[in-house]
C-alpha cells in the first residue's frame, strides 16, 4: 500500500545512464546557479530595517544606505576570493572540500557541519520569506503561514525525489523574470519621484529615538549578510559548466556579483526613496511595489512582483535540496555521515537527504512559526563559517605551493578568509541571544558526533578487512564449523514437518525443542511427536506462556546440548506470510522477537522458513513442498 | 534501552504461580466490585439534571425524583435477574459466555463486541468524572482537563501492566470510604435543612421554560441509566468468592443494589432541597458538599467528598483494566480476537489488551476534551446491549431445561431482557445524535472485523492440521527437498568468507551472487574472488545501486540457475550486531528488506548470520569461528 502511494507521488525508478546532464553556459548557469543568492534581496535588506526603525525611526534609511554599501564591498571580496577557488578546484570547491584539503579533516568536518546547517535555514528562511511575501498581498492568509510553509517544503520534498534536477532550465526562466521585475520596479520607482510623485510618510514610526549604537549598526549589518549567501553555488558547480568550465563560471560568478549589487544596491536606494516599514508578514518589497505601481495601470506589476519574489525564494530553497544531500551524501563516502545517506534512491535522488533536510526545515519553522526576523538570528553564521574555512584552505593553498604570483592570490584569499571571520564574530556576538548560540552550540556537537560516526565506521573496516595471507591461505573445505541444527516445534503440524524436512536436507545434527506450560502439555506433544516414527530427539522444557527464547539459551548452554567450540547452531523458525496486510496483525510475530535475541549470539543462525497462508479453504498452495 | 525503562516502570517479571488469589467474603467483595456501579452516582443524576434545567428550570428537580425512581425499579430489575445468572453459572457468567452459549455464537460476539465499547466508555467517562470533580474543587486546573485526564490514563496503564490485582484489598477501602462519606454527607444535608437551613435559589437558573416533552424526559432517563452500569461485575466475578461462592455472590449483589438505592435515590433527593446547577466543570457532588460543609465546621468534609469521588471513579476506571483484557483474551482464545491479545505479559497482565484499552480511551477523551456530557451520549449503550443479550440468553435457556420452577425463572430473566432492550432502543433514539449513532454503527463493524479474524484462523488451522495418515505415513528420510545455496557477496571481506564456510556445512550446490555498478566493480570482485581459490562458482549481475533482490530473483528463475521443483533454496544474509543502539543507524539495514522480500517465495529459505561488530580496535571477537 505504501509502495503505491510511493509511485503515485515520486513516479517510476530511473536508470543509471540518466544521471547525466546537459551542460550549462553563462546564459542558463547565471539564473540556474543564482537563485540562492539574488533571492536574499527579498529578505536581507528588510531585516536590515527591521532593527533599526524601532530604535531610530527615519534614520534607519540613511543607515541602510551605509550598510547596504559595506555589505556590498564584502560581496566584491567574496567575488575576487572565489574567482581563485573556482579556477583550483575544477571539479567543484565546495568548502568541505577545500578546507579538508588544505587544512585537514578537522577543519574540513567543521565546513561541512556549518554548511549543513546553513542549508536546512537556507530552506527555513526562504520558504518562510517566500510565505511572507505572498499573504504581504493576500492578507487573508496570514494566520496560515505556518502551515503553508511546511506544505510547500513537502511539496518540494516531492518534487526532489522525483528527482527535479537543480539545473534544469525550467529555473532559470524566474529568476531571469525576478530580475527583469526587480530592475523594472527600481527603474520605475525613481521615474515616479523624478515625476513630481512624493511618498507618503512612513507609517507606524515610532516617536521616540533612541541613540544609534554600535551594537545596533552591527546587529542590522549581521542581518544583511544575509544578501551574500549563496555566491559560493557557483563554486561548487564548475563540473556542470560547458568547456571551458572554469572561464564559464567565472564569468557567471562576475555576472552574479553585478546582479546582487544591481538588486540590492537599487532596492536600497528605493527603500530609502519610499520609506515603508517593514514588519511581520508585511515584506517590504511587496510594500515598494505597492507604493509604486498601485493606482497606476501598471498595477499588474505589484502582482508581477509578488508572484517572481515568492518564485525566487522556493527556487531559493530548492538549491539546499541539492546542496545538502550531495553534500551529505560526499560526506558520508568519507565515512563521515551514515551510509545510507549516500545511496542514490529510485529516481536518482539522494532520498534520505532530502527527507531529512525537509524534516528539520519543517520542524525550524514550526517552532520559529515561520518568522523571518526570528529565523534570520541562525542564518548566515554557518555560511560565513564555511566561507573563513574555505578561504583560509586557499590561503594555505597559495603558501604551500609557491607557485608564479601566489602572493597575490593568498592576500586576496587572506583578506576574504579575514573579513569573513569577521563577520562570524560580529554574527556570534550581535545575534547571540536571537538563535546564534543555538548554532554555536550545534555545530561542535556535529562535529563530535561526525567523528564518532567516522570511528565506528574505520573499527568496522578494520574487523572485516582480510590480510593477503589470510586470502592466500584460505580453504573452504577445512571444516571450521560443526553444523547442528534445533527446530523449535510449538505443535505437530504441517508447518513442524516442513521444517524437519528442511533441517534434514542441511544437517545430521538435529534436535527438535518444545516449549510447554504444564505436565499436561508436554505429554500430549511427546505422544503426537512419538507418532512421526522418527530418529530426531524431541526436547521439552516448561516455561510460562510458552517464551521460547530463554529455555531454548539455557538449553544449547547446558551439559545436555553438550555445546563444543567451532559448533554452528541453525534455529529455524517459521513464518506465516499472509496475503493481506491486516492478517499480519493476526499472527503472534514473535519470530521477530526470538530471531533477534537469537542473533545476538555469534554461534547461532536463523533460518526463516516462510509458510504461505490463504484466507480461502486451500489446502497449501505449495503442496509440492509438503 | 526501551527495555530498561520497561523494567523500572512495570517491573520484574513474574512467575506463573503467582496467579493464585486470595478468594474474597463478603466485607471485601461488596467494595471490591461496587466501584463501577456506585462510581455512577458522581455522574448520573447530575447528566439528568444538564439535559432537564436548560429546558424546565427548576421543575427539573422534581423530574429528577422520578426517573430516579424508575432506574431505581430498573436497579432492581436487573438485581433479580443476575442472581439468576450467578446460580447458573459459578465460573463466571459474562455475557459474551451467556450469550454464546443459550443464543448462537453471532449473539455472544455481538454481546463481546458491546462490552468491549463499554469497557472503553467507562474509562473515558469514570476518568473524564473523577477529572471534573477535582477542578471543581480546584479551578485553577480546569484548562488541564485534557491532560490530567490522559495522565491518569497512563498511570492506570502502568499500574495494570505492573499487575496490581483488582482484587487487591486495598482497593475495597476507598469503596467504603466513599459510601460513608456520602452517606454523612446525605444525612448532614437533612439535617442542615431541618435545623432552619433555607438553600439559596439555584444560580444560573434559565428564565425561559419549555413545555416539557415526553423526549426531554426519556433523553433526562437515557443519561441516568449510567447509574445500573457495573451491577453485572458481580456475577462475572462468582470464582473469585470463598465457598460457597454462589450464595456470597449473590448476597454482594443484594447489598450492592442497596447501596446504589441509597446514595442515588439520596443524592436525588438532597439536589432536589438544594437545588444546584451543575455545568460541564461544575460537579453535582462537589457543589452540593460545598452548599452543606462549607462555611461550617466540618468544612473538611467538603476535600473528603471530593476527594473520595475523585478516587472511587478513578476505581471504576480501572475495573475496566481487568475486565476488557479478560474479555478480550477469552475472545482471542477463541479465536475470535488477534491472538496475541490471549497471552499475559511478563506480570501475568493481558499487556496488549491493557495498552488497547488506554490508547482507545485516551483518544475518545481528548476528541470529546474529557467532556462527560459529551461521552455519556456513548456510554450505557453497549451495557444495555449486553444486559438484553445475557438475560434473553438465560430466558432461552430456562426455556429449554425446562427445570423444576423454570417458569418463575424465566419471568425474571425474560423481564429483564425486555426492559434492557427497552433502554437499548430509547438510548440509541434519544441520544442518537450525542454519539449513541458512533456505537450503533462501531458494533456491527465490530462484529464483521471479528468474524473475519475467526474465518483466517479456521482457515491457517485448516492448512496446518494434518490428516492422521499424514502422520501414519511420514518419513524423515524420504527426500523431498533439494536444499540449494546463494551466498549474496558485497566485498570480498571476513563476513563474506565466514557466509562461504557456514554454505559449505549445510550444502554441496551453493552459488556466490554479486550485484555491481559497472564493468571495473565486476573485474574487481571476480578477481579478489579468484584469489581465493575455490570450487564454488560466482555469479556477477549488473544492478543501478547495487540492488540486489531483483537481479537475485531473476536469476533463479533463469535457465542459468536452472531451478527445478523441489529445490529449496537458502539465501545467507550477515547481520551486523552492534554494541551500541545509535550504531544501528550506522549501517544500512538493508537486510530486513531484503530478507522481507525474498520471504514472499515459499522456496526461499533465509538464513541470516550475525557478525558482531565492536567499536574499539579489536579484530572480530569470535576469532574461533573465523
Amino acid at each position: 500500500m505504501f509502495k503505491k502511494v510511493r509511485r503515485i507521488l515520486v513516479g517510476k525508478p530511473l536508470k543509471n545512464e540518466a544521471l547525466q546532464d546537459q551542460k550549462m553556459g553563462v546564459l542558463w548557469g547565471l539564473p540556474i546557479l543564482s537563485s540562492d543568492a539574488i533571492s536574499s534581496v527579498a529578505y536581507a535588506g528588510q531585516e536590515v530595517l527591521m532593527v533599526l526603525i524601532p530604535a531610530v525611526g527615519m534614520l534607519a534609511f540613511r543607515q541602510l544606505s551605509y550598510i547596504s554599501i559595506a555589505i556590498i564591498c564584502l560581496l566584491m571580496i567574496l567575488m575576487l576570493s572565489y574567482r581563485q577557488v573556482i579556477d583550483s578546484y575544477p571539479n567543484g570547491g565546495g568548502a568541505y572540500v577545500v578546507a579538508k584539503e588544505n587544512l585537514g579533516i578537522l577543519a574540513g568536518v567543521t565546513a561541512g557541519a556549518a554548511l549543513s546547517v546553513d542549508y536546512v535555514m537556507t530552506v527555513a528562511v526562504s520558504i518562510s520569506s517566500g510565505v511572507e511575501q505572498f499573504t504581504t498581498a493576500f492578507k487573508g492568509f496570514k494566520p496560515y503561514s505556518v502551515v503553508i510553509a511546511v506544505a510547500m517544503v513537502i511539496l518540494l520534498m516531492i518534487g526532489n525525489l522525483r528527482g527535479i534536477r537543480e539545473s534544469s532550465r525550467v529555473f532559470g526562466i524566474p529568476a531571469y523574470a525576478f530580475i527583469i521585475g526587480m530592475v523594472v520596479m527600481i527603474a520605475a520607482g525613481f521615474a515616479k519621484v523624478a515625476g513630481g510623485y512624493v511618498p507618503p510618510p512612513a507609517a507606524d514610526m515610532p516617536d521616540v529615538v533612541k541613540p544609534l549604537t554600535l551594537m545596533l549598526v552591527l546587529t542590522a549589518f549581521s542581518n544583511g549578510c544575509a544578501a551574500v549567501t549563496g555566491v559560493e553555488a557557483v563554486s561548487n558547480a564548475v563540473p556542470n559548466f560547458k568547456n571551458p568550465s572554469t572561464k564559464y563560471a567565472k564569468r557567471v560568478l562576475f555576472l552574479l556579483s553585478m546582479v546582487i549589487l544591481v538588486l540590492f544596491g537599487g532596492s536600497s536606494i528605493i527603500a530609502n526613496i519610499y520609506h515603508v516599514n517593514p514588519s511581520h508578514g508585511n515584506a517590504m518589497l511587496v510594500m515598494i511595489a505597492g507604493e509604486i505601481f498601485h493606482n497606476t495601470k501598471f498595477d499588474f506589476m505589484f502582482y508581477y512582483i509578488t508572484a517572481t519574489t515568492f518564485i525566487i525564494l522556493v527556487l531559493a530553497a530548492n538549491t539546499a535540496y541539492s546542496g545538502f544531500p550531495m553534500l551529505i551524501s560526499i560526506m558520508a563516502k568519507d565515512g563521515y555521515a551514515p551510509r545510507q545517506l549516500s545511496m542514490r534512491g529510485d529516481r536518482l535522488s539522494y532520498d534520505n537527504g532530502i527527507i531529512l533536510l525537509s524534516v528539520l526545515a519543517s520542524v525550524l519553522m514550526v517552532v520559529f512559526k515561520a518568522d523571518v526576523s526570528k529565523l534570520i538570528g541562525l542564518y548566515a553564521i554557518g555560511v560565513f563559517i564555511s566561507f573563513t574555512l574555505s578561504q583560509t584552505g586557499m590561503f594555505i593553498k597559495w603558501k604551500r605551493s609557491k607557485e608564479k604570483g601566489w602572493k597575490h592570490k593568498a592576500i586576496i584569499n587572506g583578506t576574504g578568509a579575514i573579513v569573513s571571520g569577521i563577520v562570524v564574530i560580529i554574527i556570534a556576538f550581535t545575534k547571540f541571544r536571537e538563535g546564534a548560540w543555538l548554532v554555536v552550540i550545534l555545530i561542535p556537537i556535529l562535529i563530535l558526533l561526525i567523528f564518532k560516526v567516522k570511528k565506528h565506521y574505520e573499527a568496522v573496516m578494520r574487523q572485516l578487512r582480510l590480510k593477503p595471507e589470510e586470502i592466500a591461505n584460505f580453504d573452504i573445505n577445512k571444516a571450521v564449523y560443526r553444523n547442528r541444527v534445533i527446530v523449535p516445534i510449538e505443535s505437530i503440524n504441517r508447518s513442524s514437518l516442513r521444517a524437519l524436512r528442511y533441517a534434514r536436507t542441511i544437517s545430521d545434527n538435529i534436535t527438535a525443542f518444545s516449549v510447554v506450560i504444564d505436565e499436561a502439555d508436554a505429554k500430549k506433544i511427546k505422544e503426537k511427536y512419538k507418532a512421526l516414527n522418527m530418529d530426531i530427539p524431541i526436547v521439552v522444557k516448561y516455561s510460562p506462556f510458552r517464551k521460547v527464547v530463554d529455555p531454548m539459551l539455557k538449553f544449547i548452554e547446558s551439559a545436555e546440548y553438550d555445546y563444543q567450540n567451532g559448533d554452528m547452531i541453525t534455529v529455524i523458525l517459521p513464518q506465516f506470510a499472509v496475503k493481506k496486510w491486516w492478517h499480519r496483525f493476526l499472527h503472534n510475530n514473535t519470530r521477530y522477537y526470538v530471531e533477534k535475541e537469537l542473533l545476538k549470539h555469534k554461534h547461532i543462525v536463523v533460518s526463516v522458513m516462510p509458510l504461505q497462508l490463504r484466507d480461502d479453504d486451500f489446502v497449501l498452495n505449495s503442496r509440492k513442498y509438503d
